[in-house]
């Protein structure tokens, strides 16, 4: 097994990587990360996916040593990650990478189990996951966009490296139980995209967090793998996708971090209604506009945009999620666009009916598809007229701290106490000082 | 989602089918590969891979439920399972099917955890277990073998359907929740050829063993997958092979049983011995012959299997597997050729090493590989000819009931007392009366 082999290198990078070698930026990244994240896995929490899988699991949990957020329960850390990933993917409304892999899933579960467990700092949880996001996103790279149109859900095949090296890393693993790690975690990639729509989906990358925590903890006993499960002629990459460059994979390893390009969803729907709502709600703040005193509202996008939300009448929150319409008149009533409004009970609200009724869309083929411009006549006579050509989220504007903020109060809140939600907050920010990582997981519990 | 797509037709099959349907042969195969199992997974779980699983796991497991084979510990079921399917593939010992799939290695593990903890009959395991090998072994068939030239190890991928619709009989799913199970194993679908001479080829019946629970476990709570798991654009068929045939999976269900085709190797080595093996212990017990008065062995073999067993001068039990020289050795002195005859101290043995040193072997491309000549000269001047044209263990020359409880006996010896092992023989035979499973577990307690 060569010395020099792809598997190997990416082996010996993780286990040389010091902490102090991070830059200051990508430490803060790993906090906003982590906030997005601990709001999407509290407030998927109570989803009757979650439910599901948690009463499917419950018989077989072990000793209490990680927390489930969002529930009043604790488990071994293998079932706990599991769970905290379904719930952190299951409203689809997590982070994401340009190479369709959404990042922070498969990794934190599994790096925050394992370091509540062993009660490792902050430090700690932040660099291995930003280890392990290196690690799931050159993977995924490396044969991206092929891996992915063969079928495969990136989040994931790719993940399960990501949750394997966090969590190595976290063991201290030796540079040959690391590239063991990698090869434990290459032989139980799994995930087909033909599960989209399914609750299979966000069981994903719980998947992931459950594989890639075995990879780590068996290669830690000594239980080896083949030393090429990357780039072995049957590795993972020639296996599992057409073509694999693994110089993807190793090159300008600690020159550049992945996690740099991570994005956060400012809203709980596909990203073809951003635009829409972004304008909406800059336009709602900066005007103090009041619902029911609107007297029209018209709104130009791409024709890609209303062919894939144009639902007029939508019945369910599902729907919701389909409907340009409903998707603006809600926005504007409750000032946000979180997964509470894409519920069944708020597209069915006789105020947000109201207004949708007065939402009237043009497509215009000079747009492009993250581009919105609406035009609000109210009820006086007054006419606003707003424009974002790239909306909220996207690489080029990303969300600021506070937007990221504000996104996790909403989804946390009727969850967590507001005390918890407030101390949450406040750790997030300051993870790399935190001593124990335990506190996250005892202030997120319900 | 058609009602009639590969998937559903396949879970509706499993789910209509009664224990009356199964013709006595198949139970009585079902019986035949118990023993084999039970053989091969307690003779596996002293084995250092093992070992290091169980601590690896150890740490995470949940309640007591079901008994690890060959040790005084018990735990979880998906632990347990992970733990007995790694203990049963370790010594390469278990049985196999000409598609490539050791059948109950993935599918017997998952099924009797489940069944002990339910304390289910020995005609419910017995009906579990036929299904799950018929869904896996019809999986692997429709895709092979290009399946398993692209890299996959079948015992992984397919076994994964057979651990899931085992376990998923044993909870009588319904028919849309059988195809989910299906999906959800689909999903976690997983194994490469690239960790083969690593500990991981015996983890990825483990592993399947340990999602194809979870798939049927989750499906029971309503945890919802694909309908077409298997043959939609984006399911397993497609994804995983550039050939796949779903008539392979649905044509005559019912009206032929895959566990008919199993295979159970005589010999824990290479299949090309097995020939020169068979003559040898036979000409041993048909005339009586003591390894000291032998003066010299002459065996005649096809070429490849010379290239492949050439080791003059073996020194540790690995090397021993790839001696026909040592192997006749062995087997003449001890009457056996179990794990025991290809462990270090018995290729160090002087009284195997002195046998070794008079055996000479010829090649003949005339004969087939499963082919072996063998003229034994005795120090009194006898001359013994033997000769096998086909080796025992295939399809066409099976081993007896006897020979498989002699394997077994083999296999358990210093592990379970006389008793026990006694016990387990007439369990076995005696499967489709047994009230309680649990039996089971106690005597294969170590």
């Amino acid at each position: 097994m060569a010395a020099t082999g792809v598997t190997r290198v990416l082996a010996r990078y993780i286990v040389e990587s010091r902490y102090e070698d991070l830059p200051h930026q990508v430490i803060h990244e790993a906090c906003r990360a982590m906030l997005n994240w601990v709001g999407c896995a509290v407030g998927g929490s109570q989803h009757e996916t979650v439910t599901m899988a948690h009463a499917a699991f419950a018989p077989f949990f072990g000793q209490p040593q990680a927390q489930i957020l969002g529930r009043k329960v604790r488990a071994d850390i293998l079932n706990a990650g599991l769970i905290n990933a379904i719930s952190s993917h299951v409203l689809d409304f997590d982070d994401s990478h340009l190479s369709r892999v959404h990042p922070s899933a498969p990794v934190l579960p599994a790096a925050l189990a394992l370091a509540e467990w062993r009660k490792l700092s902050g430090a700690q949880l932040i660099h291995a996951f930003v280890l392990g996001v290196e690690a799931e996103i050159r993977i995924a790279q490396a044969s991206f966009p092929e891996h992915y149109d063969r079928g495969y859900h990136n989040t994931g095949t790719a993940g399960v490296f990501g949750a394997a090296v966090a969590a190595g890393k976290l063991l201290e693993l030796n540079e040959q139980q690391m590239t063991w790690a990698l090869g434990i975690a290459a032989t139980q990639s799994a995930g087909l995209r033909e599960m989209f729509g399914s609750m299979c989906k966000s069981f994903h990358p719980g998947q992931a967090v459950r594989s890639g925590l075995s990879a780590a903890l068996m290669a830690d006993r000594g239980y080896t793998s083949s030393e090429t499960g990357l780039e072995g002629r049957f590795g993972f990459g020639n296996v599992t996708a057409p073509r694999f460059d693994p110089a993807e994979i190793t090159s300008g390893l600690g020159e550049s971090y992945s996690l740099l390009q991570n994005m956060y969803k400012p809203f709980a729907c596909g990203l073809l209604l951003h635009a829409a709502l972004d304008v909406c709600l800059k336009m709602r703040d900066q005007h103090r506009v009041a619902a029911e005193q609107i007297a029209s509202i018209h709104a130009t996008v791409n024709p890609r945009v209303l062919e894939s939300t144009g639902i007029r009448q939508p019945t369910t929150g599902l729907e919701g999620k389909f409907s340009i319409y409903h998707a603006l008149a809600a926005a504007m009533v409750h000032g946000a666009a979180v997964e509470e409004q894409f519920t069944s009970p708020i597209v069915r609200d006789p105020r947000v009916i109201a207004l949708r009724e007065r939402v009237e869309v043009a497509v215009d083929p000079a747009f492009n598809k993250l581009e919105c411009r609406m035009r609000i006549q109210m009820a006086d006579g007054t006419v606003l007229d707003g424009h974002v050509e790239r909306a909220i989220g996207t690489l080029d504007h990303p969300l600021s701290d506070a937007d990221i903020e504000r996104k996790y109060r909403a989804l946390t809140a009727g969850i967590l106490t507001q005390v918890a939600s407030d101390d949450l907050v406040r750790v997030c920010w300051h993870l790399p000082n935190l001593q124990d990582v335990g506190l996250i997981a005892r202030l997120g519990a319900a």
